[in-house]
Order: structure tokens, then C-alpha cells, then sequence
């Protein structure tokens, strides 16, 4: 079913080839801000997040909303590094770890270097990217990105205190979505559009667009964890449930549990006494209470959303890109 | 020698004085932006450090050097609230600690919480921070604020660096101290004058007075560490010397160390093989070559420094009551 084969080009690499000259500074900018004269470890610890050759999905976000609305300045640059920095810093952030979580041995930087250094270079990234933004000379940008961080770090709390809690609501896990990937992908269109002035329904259209793209995204990976077998696309399964988080087809399965249910939810998420077998049973479980498919059903109810949004805007190639993305997040359901 | 005796009222409490009426707004505010209605947590988290009933002194420079300058809007109280939780969001950070250190066992936020918590809470105070500078309105100000966020970032980094490096120089050690203290009082002081849209000289005087009190304060301290036995003030001296930092008394008798000194120093700082006694040798080393008089004279120097940029300012009590708080800050030395 998934109509994006080896073969056919898929949307983002559309959008790299069509920004490349816009990317190359993008990525010049990147190498020149992370260094620091005076203290060589930064770029010793963001090397090799930055270098590792992500899809830098934010900022050709940025760029697209930009030149899809007309600007023709050169600021649309900083505001697509100081969004890439802002990532790779909560990437970093997000790397520091309990020392329970330590034990489990993942290769991340904190463990290559250690967590203050994490920590201390995330911040780092920050401050850059604060920079960037302040030379870009808009308030209203500065706004729509400040906002943005709030939520980030809004979003990520609460991911901390919902986890291993079954009274997590859909509300609290839209909340914790929107701050993990969805609240940077709309600023990121809202603030390229507002910096080509971009008329207010515009505006509007690319932040909706970004908001529903990355709702979309995040619940299709949410769906992966549980239903992604044999999808060949790589990703561990079961990783959410062993980290007990409350994602939407869990969070429906058990509003609808019966007491026999309720007593395996309790067991496995709030207690965490996992045992052999276990995510087997709550995949069952989950896909008897239709809420896999639901779930899969919401990640396409976004994609359309953002699809939708983009009517606003004016026929352009790039607009045909950004609706091919929205398409291309959810191919991997099928 | 100290003239500032329990029954004379100290600088930072005159300040306290005349300030009260705008200090009572920025705890409102304080209070207000700490709060998150979605993650609990949040206040839970920085409560502690911010209720812990800090001097203020932050807030305290934004307020009187925008006053002193003749401010009268209320975006000094946003200012004021701002510093406070970069510095509240800075504490947290360090005290993030990596698995060896926390075997030290030190009862800090990271502890109570985790050290996921403290970075993400940390995060969200920052990102508040920001939200509130970009109320302010002012890109000079913004401007003036991220690069302080930058010079912080980088000292810390930098300390991490030169931590147990006999090699580390006294500009690299200036660079730390900046990072650590300076920079935002530095930034305080600037933003509140150029928040009053003050004549270029004040902002620069009001500038160079911060700076110059932030490095006579850490110098101070530095010099506390390995002189301060006996100063009644309740300090734990040898904190630096255990944990390896290279501070000015220490890199001056580096400098001047024969080859048996050479090797206790390699042995006690380099290598931290540490043995009953050290601290009282290396305290006996630094005080022979002059070096901890040196750095007494240092931080009195930048003291002098501070007081004398106020010259450029306006006659005014606030006026005297930061040329007192130069004074105070080095009455730790006597």
C-alpha cells in the first residue's frame, strides 16, 4: 500500500533538493554558530547530533513557509538554524537520564561524555539560538518562538508525571504530543511566515499546518510502537510500553477495561511489573478494543487537517511539497 | 575591620528598602509565571529555590539602575523577574550531577526530584524567562539578554573543561567567573538602564559597574576557599580545592610552583589523589608565593573598578546604594 517505494522520491527529499541553495546556508550557519573560541568541547558534543545528517525537517519548515509566502531576505537562515539548535538542545536535554535509566545502557551523548556536559551544551544551544533569533529583528517571531520553548518544556514535565499513570487523559497526551514535536513544527511555519509579513489567514494556515503535521507524526509513531510489526520500517516496537508511557492506544484500551484488564494495566504500567509476554497480551488487548485502529485513524484525521490547512495558501510548488510531507508521515501506517 | 556590622543595615538590605514597593511586584510575577496549570510539577520543583528567600540581588541591579535612570514604565519589574529565573534555571542545571558525583551525595534538587526534572523544570523557567523579556518589547534588550544566556553557557562549559587543568590560564579563568556571576549582573544592570532609555554613557557605566561586581564577587569567593578560615561567615573553606577547580589563588602559584610543588599540584589536582593534609600544604604553598594575597587585592581592585563607573551617573540615593554594594562585597575579604 505504501505508494512511497525506493523508488518514487519521497516529499522531504522533494523539499531538500528544492531548498537546497537556501539549506547549504542554512547548514554554514549551523557549523559557524555552534563553535565556540573559547569552549572547544561544544562543538565536540554537538557534532555529532548535528552532523549525523538528520532529515532537518524543522528547518526546511521554515524555509518553505518563508519562500511560499514571498520573502525575500536572507533571515529566513537564522530562523531555520535557531530552530534546528532548538531541537538538537531538548534532543540533548532529553539525554539526560536517572541513574536507573543510565543502567540500561543506552549509547546516548551523556553517556559518551557525561550529563552536566549535556546539560551545559544544550543550554549553550539555547543562548544561540536565542541570538539568531534577536538578529532576525521581529518581535512577533520572537513571541511565536518563545512560546514554542514554553510549551517544549511545558510539554516534557509532563510527559515526566503522566508516565506510568493510568488517569492520563487524551487531553494531557495531545498536550504532551504538541510539546515533543508539534509545537516546534508550527513555529516553525508560523514564524517563516510571519517573517515574509505574510497576510494573517497565511499565517494562520502554515501554523495549523505545522501543528497538524506534527500531531500527525507523533501518533503514527505512537501507533508504530504497538502496531508496527512488519512494517519493515525498522523501529523497535514495544519500547513505549516498556517505558510505561500513556500513549493514545493505551490510554483508550483503559478507559475501556474491564476489572480483569484494569488489574494488567495496573500491573504492567503503574507498578511496572513486566513479565514475559506481557506486550503481547496489551498488543492484543489494545487491538480488541479498537484503539490501534483508532489511533491509526487519528494519525490520518491529522494528515488531512494539515492537507486542509494548506487550501489557504497560494498554488505553488512548494505548497504541493509540504502537502506530499503530510501524506508521506502517514504511508508508514500501512 | 568589618564595618558592616549585624547592627549597621547592610547595602543589599537598604536596596531591599527603597526598592520594596517595585520588589513586592516582582514576586507577584515571580509567582505568577512559575505557576504551570498542566504540570504540577513545575512550582513543586522551583519552589524551593525561589521561595528559599534569595537576596534578590538580580532583580535588585535591573530595578535600581532602570530607576536611577529615571524609568518609569512597569517592564522593569518583567526584566527583574526575568534575570531571576535565568539564574534560578541556572542553579538547577548545575546541580545535575553525573553518576560518580552523586555518590558524593549532595542534597540538592536533583536528588529530591531527579535529574530529569531538574533539567526540564530548568528548561521551562527559561523558557518563561524569555516569554517575559519579549513582553519588555525592546530588541536591545533581548539583544543584551541572549548574549549574557551565551557567555553563561560557554563559562560553564569552560569550567567543566579547565576543571583539574594546571594549564588553565587566568583569561580562561576571567572567562569562568564571568560566566558564572558576572555576566548577569552585567546584563542586569545594562538592560535596566537601556530598558530607561538612558544616554549611552550611563548604559556603558552601568554595564562595566555590574560587570566588575560580578568578578569582585567570585573573586571573593575564590578567595574565601583558602583564606576565609575565620571569617565567621559560615563558608566551608576547601570546597574548591576538593573539587579541582582552578581558581585565581591556585593558577598564580601554579605559575611560580618549583618542581616539588610542581608535583603536589599534579598529584592533588590533576590526578585528585587527595590525602589527609593537602588542603593545609596547598593552603601554605598560595599564601608563601603571595598568591592569596594577590587575589585579596584583585577582587578589591575590581570593587574599586565598580564604584568608580557609577562616577558617570547622576546623583542619586540608588546611586549610593550600589557604590555601597561594591563596598559590602569585598567586606567578606577583612
Amino acid at each position: 500500500m505504501n505508494k512511497f517505494t525506493p523508488e518514487t522520491r519521497a516529499p522531504h527529499q522533494a523539499l531538500a533538493q528544492a531548498l537546497a541553495p537556501d539549506l547549504a546556508q542554512v547548514d554554514a550557519l549551523i557549523r559557524a554558530r555552534m563553535a565556540s573560541e573559547h569552549a572547544p568541547r561544544i562543538p565536540e558534543v554537538t557534532a555529532h547530533l548535528i552532523e549525523a545528517g538528520g532529515k532537518r525537517i524543522r528547518p526546511m519548515l521554515v524555509l518553505a513557509a518563508a519562500r511560499l509566502c514571498g520573502y525575500g531576505g536572507h533571515f529566513h537562515h537564522h530562523l531555520a538554524a535557531t530552530v534546528e539548535f532548538i531541537h538538537t538542545a531538548t534532543l540533548l536535554h532529553d539525554d539526560v537520564v536517572d541513574e536507573s535509566a543510565q543502567r540500561r545502557g543506552r549509547a546516548t551523548a551523556n553517556l559518551l561524555w557525561d550529563n552536566k556536559s549535556s546539560v551545559l551544551v544544550g543550554d549553550y544551544l539555547f543562548a544561540r539560538a536565542f541570538q539568531m533569533m534577536v538578529e532576525c529583528g521581529s518581535l512577533s517571531v520572537l513571541d511565536i518562538l518563545s512560546n514554542a520553548a514554553a510549551t517544549i518544556a511545558e510539554g516534557e514535565v509532563l510527559q515526566l508525571s503522566t508516565a506510568a499513570n493510568l488517569s492520563t487523559t487524551e487531553e494531557q497526551y495531545l498536550r504532551v504530543i504538541r510539546g515533543k514535536t508539534a509545537a516546534l513544527f508550527s513555529a516553525a511555519t508560523e514564524a517563516g511566515a510571519v517573517l515574509a509579513e505574510a497576510p494573517a489567514a497565511q499565517v494562520g494556515a502554515l501554523r495549523d499546518y505545522g501543528d497538524a503535521l506534527g500531531v500527525s507524526f507523533q501518533m503514527v509513531d505512537d501507533w508504530l510502537d504497538y502496531g508496527g510489526a512488519g512494517t519493515g520500517i525498522g523501529k523497535n516496537i514495544g519500547d513505549d510500553f516498556r517505558e510505561r508511557k500513556l500513549t493514545l492506544p493505551v490510554i483508550r484500551a483503559v478507559v475501556r477495561a474491564d476489572a480483569t484488564e484494569r488489574a494488567f494495566w495496573q500491573r504492567v504500567i503503574e507498578s511496572g511489573a513486566q513479565e514475559q509476554g506481557d506486550f503481547e497480551a496489551a498488543q492484543e488487548i489494545i487491538a480488541r478494543h479498537g484503539s490501534l485502529e483508532e489511533t491509526r485513524q487519528e494519525a490520518l484525521d491529522w494528515s488531512a487537517r494539515a492537507r486542509n490547512a494548506l487550501t489557504e495558501l497560494p498554488d505553488h510548488p512548494l505548497r504541493e511539497m509540504l502537502d506530499g510531507l503530510a501524506d508521506y508521515v502517514v504511508s508508514r501506517l500501512y
